[in-house]
């Protein structure tokens, strides 16, 4: 956000709306419904110094009137949309309709709901809720100018072999022994930014940001695991991370840039001894599964031509 | 448990140790594994009562002991068992070999980590997080007498239609009006008592009770929505809940009692109008989820021969 | 509750709103203001079964309705009160008004809001967020019958010496050493039981529960820590609880039963060294601290002639 | 950090290890003894893309000597230090040792411990959990080049009067009426970015940035909060932040930037009727407190001559 200049102090701002969350059903004539649910967070960058140096609000738009918005363009989406296509619409609304407004940002968290399935048959409205959850932030200036960048939450994958991690650095504090033959765990953050860079060249297709969600997803699980029978040897989570961003932005050329955040979720195998004798020693069948501490990996990748 | 007498006083205690995590593969010849993650609490009813008024030790038997014996008992499972039989193994060795101890009580908590299928098939070493939890609590005295109850934790459900609320008490404070039109949603909690009351006629079958928890979670789920085309109308969550339970025993003669607990996850109507129009008019359309206040609605329903 | 009973089978419900949150400002003339900050649960034991076993909702009680109700009590309360007697308020409301009603269950947190100082002065409508919370829980019946627990969530206590473990049971999982001297840490949740029997007998002292409360709450602190310079041995958690439950019972003759959850959360010695030499040594200076897993310790101490 | 370029793809990449816990006593020959508890994330960016790209790991420093170092680190230090000391002296370590690191990030959140008074006396040996945290990042290049920015994390405030907002923008989806009659309530998190950007400049007085962030916490509380009496009236959250900030930027001269996050808790005015009549009729009196949706304020003031 473009900076401004008070006395010698450069000041930046934002305000918005978190956590506006909406639930849309559609009915078809044939009596199947659809249905999401959103948690939608906005905030804006806006000519409004005047109310944080004054007493001025008049150019401030209220954050409930933010929210009042959020229902009111869910009413009006008469179809099914995905996640991303409502947020461009809301971001739409507030760079367009307010003069103040310099620049929208849009993030939504998409509850996982699934359409369950009774003797063996997709059930016409009823829903279970998954795991992973699908996320997206949309940024759209005055200008046209767009940022879309989705993302998954929470998805916890693990193999139970196939990972090691050796040759590391030695040195005087070390105490890690190599390994070819551990357990692999990690509970990823995903986000992709796609390549469209103005509201001209926005994909039209209903739905098509919540199938690439989809496609995306079963890339990044496929190349974690490798194939059903062999697998895939991970060397480190650095080595199975690069892979995974790599074949992404392979298979999908409308994805400019890609960063994964995998936690080395650590099981460590269990071995208890008192001076006398040992009690558990390890063959690679009993962990002691951990959440703190836990390796922090993380690395992003994207074509020459774009920044994330 | 037996409270003890001391002076004017009566005296009840526990000790035992929570969340003890434990992970174990099996490996199969063939390539094939099989994994489960649980979170293991211990509790112990003990006559140490010395060591609360006095400094006396001796009949203690230390948490950091029951820790270790968990990792013993896991790494002793040759082959996959189901989180009953895990449990029932630690309770029989804390009140066969400890004095002390004259029942046990053990907690446990399954990660639901599912196997992943890549390409169509099932993978050998693959897995992914689920969401709702398998649960059990394995009460042993000293004298054999047995209880097993399991549950489920987590299980978020929906529908958007064929729900209504009506006919309830009216007086000065209500507001609510009737509807036969409404999205239900939930997120249950469930326990079942088996009626097996000593280890003699606890099944032996392996991955017995592991196949009960998935039959029981769909009893629980089907019902709840009813066929895939028509659904099954719910005139209240007491009404849902109650034939749910009614269901699970007449489906599975060996749970002697269930309890439910259901909790009313309200999405509201969302109209919004100000003192000169209507801004947002609801027609089934748009609801605002909510998480607090939410109604809470439980019951349990017994065979009359037991007790839960 | 009373059990019903339905063909072969015993059916015990409840039905209510949990986390109906409220705030409630008193203004004094002077431009003093007291502040309180409440999340309700109600339960009703009643007369509904219709409601269950057919779509018979005319015995039910709102749950809606019972949030109203809420507002309405919180309204009526025109000098500030304390959290139990507002809990009595509300009971008696159900339990009297409906006749379907045979008990209601009334449970409430109170978030710490503590009135801050500035320059040394206590501030007239200003509040900051403290710890641990005050809770309550009262059960009025039809009848008459009464009886209130309040407690303690979330007091989390420690001392750096003056405290060790020995002398337990050892045997071939035994792994820990004796020691006089660790870290103790807790997270205290306590709760206990008033004599007050009937509505007749309750004090009607304002903010006499309040002041109990912090009085509770001191002889629990400074019994677990001891004097400012010696401090007080402790052989064990299971000892510093039963003297810390004693001396509420001896220090407040209308408690009649107290019960506490004192988890061990362990701060284990860190050593470390690989197979070459000492990396770091344990000199009662440097720990690991855990949540996971934790020792569980709870007991509960009752006058005779009471029962918790 | 500085991209790498592979084939024709920009990479970026770090790896650490996060949540490391650590509690370190401190013993006066007299008996006091002094406490910290931190939670410390490692970060390096590091020289290592072979590990990714290729299976070498033989640039990578493991995340579990990162772990151990910490532990070594809190031994080393002979005498209570600050938490942003404690930082530096890591950072130091792994900019220093380690060829292939160019940089080095570590955050520690530090556990809220106070030392408790028994008998109005300050305890030896005694703490107790409060409620808001203290925090750092520090940033330390191989170069020397160094970013210190310390912070506050969860500090909740309220204040029942005094706070108004009015005179914002009013458009068909308004719905909000002007108000100088509101609850104000926030839980800020701050983080202010000190103006050392070497080593050489380091302030050396021990503890001196445990005073500064007690004070820097004084200066927003008071400021938030006003006089004892009057208080200070809020026209919006914008204006009191700002005021927050520039009294901090004016007090302290070696902070060189502020940045402060202040969410919209609002306590919504509780007004309840049906049809047929006034159920609660707010009059400034009882709310309904939520978390969410809120409003979501913030914003940085830096001195020109710095960058936040």
């Amino acid at each position: 956000m473009m900076p401004n200049q008070i006395e010698n102090l450069s000041f930046e701002q934002r305000h918005g709306k978190d956590r506006v969350r909406v639930g849309r059903v559609w009915r078809n004539r044939d009596g199947r419904h659809f249905f999401v649910e959103w948690s939608v967070s906005i905030s804006l960058l806006s000519d409004c110094v005047a109310a944080y140096t004054g007493d001025d609000n008049s150019d401030i738009v209220a954050t409930d009137t933010m929210k009042n918005t959020v229902y009111v363009k869910a009413k009006e989406c008469a179809e099914q949309l995905s996640v991303e296509d409502f947020a461009v619409k809301l971001a739409k609304h507030f760079t367009s309709v307010y003069q103040q407004v310099t620049c929208a940002i849009v993030k939504i968290v998409e509850k996982p709901w699934e359409r369950v399935s009774v003797d063996g048959e997709t059930h016409d409205h009823g829903f279970k809720l998954g795991s992973e959850k699908h996320t997206t932030e949309v940024i759209l200036k005055k200008s046209g100018a767009l940022s879309v960048t989705s993302g998954i939450e929470g998805l916890a994958l693990l193999k139970t072999t196939k990972s090691g991690f050796e040759g590391f650095i030695r040195d005087k504090y070390t105490v890690l022994p190599d390994t070819r033959e551990r357990i692999l765990a990690t509970e990823i953050t995903a986000s992709w930014r796609y390549s469209y860079e103005s509201l001209f060249s926005f994909p039209q297709k209903p739905l098509y940001f919540t199938e690439r969600y989809l496609n995306v997803k079963e890339v990044l699980t496929d190349t974690f695991f490798g194939p059903s029978k062999e697998g895939m040897y991970s060397p480190s989570v650095q080595s199975t991370l690069y892979h995974m961003a790599k074949t992404v932005l392979k298979s999908f050329p409308d994805i400019a840039a890609i960063q994964l955040k995998m936690p080395n979720l650590h099981f460590l195998p269990v071995n208890i001894s008192n001076k006398d004798h040992t009690i558990v020693k390890f063959e690679d069948d009993v962990y002691l599964p951990t959440d703190e501490p836990h390796g922090s990996i993380q690395a992003s990748l994207s074509r020459i031509w774009s920044k994330m």
